[in-house]
């Protein structure tokens, strides 16, 4: 049994559609991010850097409880231990995985997170970081294009960990400005994605 | 032989500290980003993203090259092929690196970045925004502080690629206005890696 302590962001997003395609057990831990509550003393001991998601694997590597925080972490530990097919083993596809997983947790999360900040967040306008981040948007956008142009997924010819880890990022592209008209070949992407049955489930968590 | 791509930045350090621990031949080819040579179509080859550091590794699985950009996938690449010690097989091992890898891409990287934009790179002071990313520096050195309070390195008690990914990045502290003497736990982290012969030399790369 997994225990998963998340939220409804992208971040959450991530671990509930991989715990759904793993067709794991896991019971769901909200934490309310509008009150702080990945702040208190109890969370902090799951992830010392007080955000989601987390989880808890009871029965973690040699039988113990074994606890992961971040994301995209989390997606490689579920992927090696219990996702084979959605973390290959040979070792290009594993890299190739690997390359588009660090892009999204190095460039789609944190920059999409500031253009989310500047255009719905901030408690007044910032002219210059608003356009700082809707352009590094634009410009990720198109490396997803021209990726997405080149192969079906984005680590190769199977839909993978860094799929799951990109989806919830583009889904909510409308409030970031991003018109995907602009952008077909993640259109296809996004909206053959959005089909998986575990996708749906596990974007309704929690 | 592995051919790195890479500029005078800290993610560009991380690969030529991990290259030089791991005691791998390899050629280094300056991308400088000062004249926007990484935005080049030759490099875009390399990586699509394009950013430095990139690696091409002429005899990778299966005898054939293999490419690899995003810093923190050439370390798992990189751990995973030729630098067991730095990346263990263990699986709870494994993944305590692999937790404090991503805290470093998807947190250190990402916001220290803005935060030396901020600071030194806008063309326009940004109160807010300097704020924002000054408050979220010292937010994570705080987080490292603790672990570094409770363990001698990043993932758990031996010397990593989550230390060789975050101590670049740590270097430059005071330009980020952090005075490590208010992080003693960081500051022996710190002053011990300085000491080591590799990361002496992948220091200076190129």
């Amino acid at each position: 049994m997994i225990d998963l302590y998340t939220w409804k962001t992208p971040n959450g997003r991530k671990v509930s559609i991989a715990l759904e395609e793993m067709g794991l057990r896991y019971a769901v831990h909200a934490v309310d991010l509008s009150t702080g509550a990945q702040k208190q003393p109890d969370f902090l001991k799951i992830n010392p850097n007080g955000r989601i998601p987390a989880i808890v694997d009871s029965d973690g590597p040699g039988g113990a409880p074994h606890t992961v925080f971040e994301s995209g972490a989390i997606l490689l530990y579920l992927g090696a231990r219990y996702g084979a097919p959605f973390y290959p083993e040979d070792p290009v596809q594993r890299s190739c995985v690997e390359q588009w997983l660090m892009f999204q947790m190095g460039g789609i999360g944190p920059m999409f997170g500031q253009a989310f900040h500047f255009r719905h967040g901030a408690p007044e306008p910032v002219p210059y970081a608003l356009e700082r981040y809707d352009a590094e948007v634009r410009r990720l956008f198109g490396v997803l294009e021209t990726r997405l142009g080149e192969t079906d997924y984005l680590g190769g010819l199977d839909y993978s960990i860094a799929d799951m880890a990109t989806y919830p990022w583009v889904v909510p592209h409308e409030k970031l400005g991003v018109d995907l008209d602009q952008f077909p070949n993640v259109a296809r992407w996004h909206d053959e994605i959005s089909e998986r049955p575990a996708v749906k489930r596990g974007m309704q968590v929690p």
